[in-house]
C-alpha cells in the first residue's frame, strides 16, 4: 500500500492533459514513461519536463510500446495511466498494449470515457489478463492536470486502494487540506460522476457566457468593468470563489499587444476580442460527456433543460456557416446584437444584480439536475454512489468547483445519501414518489428551494430584459421555465394528457383520485374516455 | 405480389393498437390469428371484431404459441403483425414465436420499437431461419390503427414489396387518394422515421398544450370558446387541417355528465377538466420515442431544444407528488396559476393572434429539428431517407399531419432530396458547411426562414407575457431562443469558447480567420492562448 510500489509509471498519451500529468507525477516522485501514436507529443512532453529543474530527467519518452512496457520496472507491478481519446481510439491503443500485460498491472483511464467502455474493457481485462482498470475522471482541464486535479475514480476496491496514496498525494487539496479523490463506486461509476461534472460544467459555463453576452452587448459594458463585476460576484457568500466566474475575470481582462487589433467592438488588444463564437468540441465529437449527459437525463428521465439548452447553443454555435445563411435569410426584424442601453447608474446596477442573481439560480438548477442524474443511475446499477463525496472532490481542482454552492449543496447531498440509505425512508421528506428513488426530490430540498425562491424575481426580471434586447439566453430562459414547472401544482400536460388519450387511448388520472389531491406515484392513470368511439 | 398471398395473417398483440389492426386487416380482405400472452386482451379483441358485422367470424383468438402459429395456412407464407412493447418484451415474444417460424415468412413489427434492436433482429432472423423481418412506424394512434394509419416501413426491398399491396390497401390515404405508406430504406429506417415522428409530435403537443394553458389559465377563457379558437386555427392557411388542433377542438368542447362535476375549474361536465396533469408514458418507459429521440438529438449534434424542452415538461408533469413538494417549499412570490386577464376584446383578439403565431413558430423548429435528425442518421447510416416520401406518408393518418405545414415543408423537403442526392453541391445553397451534410442547412431554406421571421414579433410577444403573467411556456421559449441563435452572427459563446481555452487548451478560431469572417467548416480552430502558464 505504498508509493514504493510505483517508482515508475507509464502515461499513455502525450496531449495537453497527459503531457501535464506526466509532470504532475514525476514531482510526486515516480520516474514516468510517456508513450503516445504521434511521435511528436512525445518530444514536447519530455521537453516540457526537461525545462523544469525539480523532474529533470525523470520523463522519458517512447514511441514503440515494447520498449515502452518494458520501462515501467517489474511486470504485473506496473501502472499506467491513460490520457487518450474516447472511445475507438482508446480500444485501439488498449489492444496494441495488451500481449505487454501482466497479471497484476494496473491501467488507471483518465481520459473522458463513456462508461459502458469502461465496464466492458474492466470486465475484459479483468477475465482475461488479471489486470485491473480503473475508470477515473480527471477534472481541472491541463491547468489542473499540472498542478493537481480533482480525481474521480471508480472500479475495483482492492486495486483503486493500491493506487490511492498516489492518488492522495497529486490530486487537489480543499481548503481544510483534504485531497480531492476518493473511490466513487464499482464498475463504470467513476466516468460516470465525470461525465455529469462535465454537463454540469456545460450548464455553468451557458448561464456565464449568456451573462456576460447580457453585461457585454446588451449592457454596452466595457470588458474591464465586466472582470470587476466577475470579482465582485466571487466575492458574494452564493458565488464565493466560484471557478467559472474567477477565471472569467481574467478572460475579460487579459490584453496582448502581439495579437493584433482583432477586436470588432474592442481596440484594447484584449484577448476575448480576438475570439471567434464557435464551440465546436461537442459537434466533431472530440468530447463526449456533455453529449451523454444530455442523452442520459433523457435515458433516466431526469428533466434537465438548463444543460441541454446550454449544449443546444453550443452546438448551433459551432455551425456558424449556417448561422450566417440563415442570418442571411431570416431578416429578423431586430438585430440580436441591438442598441447598448443607457440607463441611469442605479438601473444598472440593479440589472447586474439580477444577472448575478440569475447565474445563482442556473448554477444551483444545474447541479440539481446534475446530482438527479447521478443519484437515478447509482440507484439503478446498484452503485451507491455518495453524493457527499462527489460534491467533496469537486471543492477544488475541477472546473465546476465554488465555495459559495458548496455550501449550499453540502445538506442536500447529506440528506440524499442519509436517505438513500435508508429503505424508503428519505430523509428528503416522505413524499417521495419514487418508493426507491429520492432522487426526485433533491429539488425540493429547502436548501435549494430558499434560493431558487429568493432569485425567482431578478431571474424573471432578467428575462423579461433579455427579451427585450432581443439578447441570447436559452440556458438562463430554461431555468425559469424549470423553476416554474418543477414547483407548479397545475400544468397545461393535462390537455397533452387528453390529446394522448384521445388518439392512443393512453388514459389518465381523475381530480377526484389519489393522483389528483396528493400527486400520487408516477405511475399511468386507469381511465380512458372514448372521445370518439374507434 | 397479390393479396391472395395473405389470405390470412396473425396478429401479435392485442393491446389497443394490435386489437385495431386486427378489425383493420380482417376488413381489408384476410382472415385474422390474434395472439397475446395476456388472454384477456385477445377475448376482448376477438369480441370487438364480432360486433362488426363486416367482419364476423374472421378474427380468431389463440392462447397458444403453436396453435397460432398452425392457423395461418402454410409455413413459409405466413404474414406475422407485431404490436407489442418495445425492447425485452417484443424479445421475448419473437423467442417464443422462433422454434414455429419458417423460411419465407414475413415479420411486421409495427410497434414503436429502437431502430437498432429493429436491425439486430433482422440480421439474425435472416442469418438463422431466413425469415423476413420488417420494422414499420404506425402512425395514428388506435384510432388510425382502426380506420388506416399512416406506415413507414423499412427493411428488405424485395420483403417489403410483398407485403406493400396489403399495406397500400390498410393504410390511410391523402386527399388526392394516394396511400401514406413507402419504404423508407434499408435496416431500422422505418422505426427511425417514427421515433422522429413521435419527437416531432411531442414538441408540437408542448406547442399546443402550452397555447391552450395561455388561453385557458392566463388570458381566462371558456372551454368553449377556446375550441372555437382552435376551429378557426384550423382553418387558416398555415395551420389549415392540423391534426392536433383538430382534435384539440374536440377536447376542448366535449361534455359527459355521467362523469359528475370534478372540474375544479369549470362546471359544465366538460371531460378535460376531469383530467389530472400527468404524463407518465415517458417518465415510466412504455413509451420509448420520446426519450430517443432527445437522446438522439445529442447524438447526431442537432440542436433541438423546442422538442427537448416539451419533453422535459413532460417529464416534470409525471411526478405530480414531487412537484407538490416543490411547490409546498418554493413559496414562489406569484403563483403559477395567476388571476386572469382582463382585456379589451381587441387586445384580447390580438394576444390570441400571438399565441396563434407562436404555435407555427414552434411546429415549423420542431420539424426542422426532426427533419435534420432524420437527414443527418440517414447520410451516417447510408439509407438514402427521401424527405419528400416522409412528408407524404404524414399527410393522413397521424399525429403530426397538417396540410398548412405540409405546403411549407413541400419545398423544403425537395430541395433537401435533390441536394442530398447530388455530391457536394445541395440545393439549398453552397454555404453548407457539412459538405456532406446537407442537413445542416435545413433551417436555413427560405421557406422556413420566411414564416419563421413573419411570426417572430409575435412569438416575442407571447413570451413576454407569459413572463408577466408567470405562465408555463418551456416548448415555446425554447422555441424563441432556438430562433434567435441559429441565425446569431454574434454569440456569447465566444466567452464559453475563451474559458475552454483558459483551462482546457481548447482552442479556437480568430475573428481574422476564415471562420470569421465566412464561418467555415465545423472544425475546432489551431490558436491557443496561454492565458496563465500552466
Amino acid at each position: 500500500m505504498t508509493l514504493t510500489k510505483y517508482t515508475k509509471l507509464g502515461v499513455v498519451g502525450a496531449g495537453s492533459m497527459g503531457s501535464m500529468m506526466a509532470q504532475l507525477f514525476a514531482e510526486a516522485g515516480p520516474g514516468v514513461s510517456i508513450f503516445d501514436v504521434k511521435g511528436d507529443n512525445v518530444e514536447i512532453a519530455v521537453g516540457l519536463s526537461e525545462k523544469n529543474d525539480a523532474i529533470k530527467g525523470k520523463v522519458k519518452g517512447f514511441k514503440d510500446y515494447g520498449a515502452f512496457m518494458a520501462s515501467p520496472p517489474s511486470p504485473g507491478h506496473r501502472l499506467l495511466v491513460f490520457s487518450i481519446t474516447h472511445g475507438e481510439p482508446a480500444d485501439e491503443v488498449l489492444d496494441s498494449l495488451r500481449p505487454h500485460l501482466a497479471k497484476g498491472d494496473i491501467i488507471l483511464d483518465g481520459g473522458n470515457e463513456w462508461y459502458q467502455n469502461t465496464e466492458r474493457r474492466r470486465r475484459e481485462l479483468k477475465r482475461e489478463q488479471n489486470v485491473d482498470y480503473i475508470g477515473m475522471g480527471v477534472s481541472g482541464g491541463y491547468q489542473s492536470a499540472r498542478h493537481g486535479p480533482s480525481l474521480s475514480p471508480g472500479g475495483d476496491s482492492a486495486a483503486i486502494q493500491r493506487v490511492m496514496p498516489l492518488l492522495e498525494k497529486v490530486s487537489a487539496k480543499a481548503e481544510d487540506g483534504s485531497p480531492c479523490v476518493t473511490r466513487i463506486g464499482p464498475g463504470g461509476s467513476g466516468h460516470y460522476v465525470k461525465m455529469v461534472h462535465n454537463g454540469i460544467e456545460q450548464g455553468m459555463m451557458g448561464a456565464v457566457a449568456e451573462a456576460w453576452g447580457l453585461l457585454r452587448f446588451n449592457l454596452g459594458m466595457k470588458l474591464d468593468e465586466i472582470g470587476e463585476v466577475f470579482k465582485q460576484w466571487s466575492a458574494t457568500p452564493e458565488l464565493k470563489n466560484t471557478f467559472l466566474i474567477d477565471i472569467g475575470i481574467d478572460i475579460c481582462q487579459k490584453r496582448d499587444c502581439s495579437l493584433g487589433k482583432f477586436g470588432a467592438s474592442d481596440n484594447e488588444n484584449h484577448v476575448i476580442s480576438t475570439i471567434v463564437d464557435k464551440v465546436v468540441q461537442d459537434a466533431d465529437d472530440t468530447e463526449g460527456t456533455g453529449t451523454w449527459s444530455v442523452a442520459e437525463a433523457a435515458r433516466l428521465h431526469v428533466s434537465s433543460p438548463t444543460i441541454a439548452a446550454s449544449h443546444f447553443l453550443r452546438l448551433a454555435s459551432a455551425d456558424r456557416a449556417a448561422r450566417l445563411k440563415i442570418n442571411e435569410n431570416l431578416k429578423l426584424p431586430a438585430a440580436l446584437v441591438t442598441p447598448r442601453t443607457t440607463l441611469d447608474a442605479e438601473a444598472k446596477a440593479q440589472l447586474v444584480e439580477d444577472v448575478r442573481q440569475s447565474v445563482i439560480a442556473s448554477f444551483l438548477s444545474v447541479f440539481a439536475q446534475g446530482l438527479q442524474l447521478i443519484a437515478r443511475q447509482s440507484e439503478k446499477e446498484g452503485w451507491d454512489v455518495s453524493l457527499v463525496s462527489c460534491l467533496k472532490i469537486w471543492r477544488a481542482g475541477c472546473i465546476i468547483s465554488s465555495d459559495g454552492l458548496s455550501a449550499v449543496l453540502a445538506d442536500v447531498a447529506a440528506d440524499f445519501d442519509a436517505g438513500a440509505s435508508k429503505a424508503n425512508g428519505s430523509a428528503l421528506g416522505s413524499a417521495t414518489s419514487h418508493p426507491k428513488d429520492a432522487s426526485a426530490t433533491i429539488p425540493a430540498h429547502t436548501r435549494l428551494t430558499r434560493p431558487l425562491a429568493a432569485t425567482f424575481p431578478a431571474l424573471r426580471r432578467t428575462i423579461l430584459w433579455s427579451l427585450e434586447r432581443n439578447a441570447c439566453a436559452p440556458t438562463l430562459s430554461a431555468t425559469l421555465e424549470w423553476v416554474k414547472y418543477i414547483g407548479a401544482p397545475v400544468l397545461p400536460t393535462m390537455f397533452m394528457e387528453a390529446q394522448l388519450d384521445w388518439f392512443g387511448a393512453h388514459s389518465f388520472e381523475r381530480w377526484s383520485s389519489e393522483a389528483g389531491s396528493k400527486g400520487g406515484i408516477v405511475q399511468k392513470g386507469s381511465e380512458h374516455y372514448e372521445w370518439k368511439p374507434a
